[in-house]
């Protein structure tokens, strides 16, 4: 089965239709804001800036390097255990002093690499939300700034998910990292850890759906190989984001999701940096 | 096992010294080009260019969107046959037309998509080097240019791996896509499909060496959750590489590798733009 495509604007709004053609099954006819509009107005990185996205298998996480390339400052975004050597070694090719392993919620699905990066990398501090209630070095609340080289990240509080759950925003780039709370076409679970769809779906529309359309989103996860999205793409093809609430919290209460494979090992062990384990060995 | 760095700078040559912190083991010194100029002048993208890369698991492959976002016209590069339809669909959301689907070289680790990307979006062309041996609609050689609305890359010859295999270089990005020429820390086996470590350390070296230290390299794969690299690390930090041409020959000749494991049903495909399997449904 394939299809033929064939859009015809009117102003911002897009009449796409999508045509079957190996079946005679009729036109799909579907009416929205322009999707022609999703890849337009690139923010550019400034030359100061560096990210580095990097993959963990087991449970398809993303972590980040970020950096100030010329104060040599970095920090890294939701690590794993398992991959705390490599993103050490990466860090250290590159040339960068790690100054925070920061995690955006209090992960069910892997242990954080926080704990094992500060004995790879003495110096390191972790942080997470106060509202997460692990342990850490630093706590951050709703508006806080976190801040690596002359770079900046804004802490902005996306509850609903988990009630820890923030989104770490860099402005001046253009970019967030939604965590769990917003993934690529998809969302966290709602049915765990304090979930609420009602919750996370205000988080969603006032921390993320508020920035500009044309800021690129990196979230913890993605099971697809999809590496990144924009604002404007999830507000129109989200498949539950884009919505009603009502739609949306029928959505998320009928997932019958299976309970989560790691939470036993991985909430204890990501209460204390991902050390619960290694302490064990 | 954890470990303890420290550097020292001459210029620019870098001592650094890795101590163990747990065992009594002595000091390991390494004296290398300064490793904290890897993350340096980073080249900013245009705002009118559109980058995103796609993976495929079963055989860690990168596939990538390139665009000219006003005039909304895209490629692909090395897409996969099972990821077609998810590729198209990105596409479509993103409201780009696809010119061109692109392969590096033809690959023997799984079936190019570019021939159902034709059936999906037609109108799509398919383009792989001459030297190949596969089918496609358009034959590139060394020197030669694709356009995509104004942007345009730049084919260079670095066979090698196969003799087919072409870098696609973006100069005014600067960025580059090598295929299986260039790994992250590694590089694509040179025992079948016509390989030679001798003539892959000549590519590497002239055609991508050659570049600036700051251009981003995108891989076909990679099996270790990177996703990007520079041509700095890869000078510095390629174990194999980074080494002599003697030294590389050795390496590349004692891998002792299987069998490629899908080789024999992914080659007669990928000549004939991945419908051979297709057709056969």
């Amino acid at each position: 089965m394939f299809w033929r495509q064939t859009q015809i604007r009117v102003g911002r709004l897009c009449a796409v239709t999508l045509q079957k053609v190996t079946t005679h099954s009729p036109l799909h006819v579907r009416l929205h804001h322009c999707s022609s509009e999703m890849a337009t107005d690139r923010i550019p990185l400034s030359t100061d800036f560096f990210i580095r996205q990097l993959f963990s298998t087991p449970s398809s996480t993303y972590t980040y390097i970020l950096a100030d390339v010329k104060q040599k400052e970095a920090i890294l975004i939701d690590p794993v255990l398992e991959e705390a050597n490599r993103d050490a070694k990466v860090l250290e090719e590159l040339g960068l002093k790690l100054k925070y392993a920061i995690n955006t919620h209090m992960h069910a699905d892997h242990v954080t690499g926080t704990g094992m990066l500060k004995k790879l990398l003495p110096g390191t501090r972790s942080i997470i939300s106060k509202a997460s209630g692990a342990s850490a070095d630093e706590y951050v609340n709703d508006g806080d700034t976190i801040s690596f080289g002359r770079h900046q990240l804004k802490v902005a509080s996306t509850p609903g998910h988990t009630n820890g759950c923030v989104t770490y925003i860099l402005h001046e780039q253009g970019i967030a990292f939604t965590g769990d709370a917003l993934l690529i076409r998809g969302c966290g679970r709602t049915d765990f850890q304090e979930g609420s769809p009602t919750i996370l779906y205000k988080s969603v529309y006032e921390k993320i759906f508020s920035l500009p359309d044309n800021f690129t989103l990196y979230p913890a996860h993605d099971y697809k190989g999809m590496t990144a999205t924009s604002v404007g793409e999830e507000k129109h093809f989200n498949p539950r984001l884009s919505k009603s609430l009502e739609e949306f919290i029928n959505i998320m209460n009928n997932l019958n999701l299976p309970y989560p494979k790691m939470i036993d090992k991985a909430l204890p062990a990501n209460k204390v940096c991902g050390l619960y384990e290694v302490e064990q060995k």
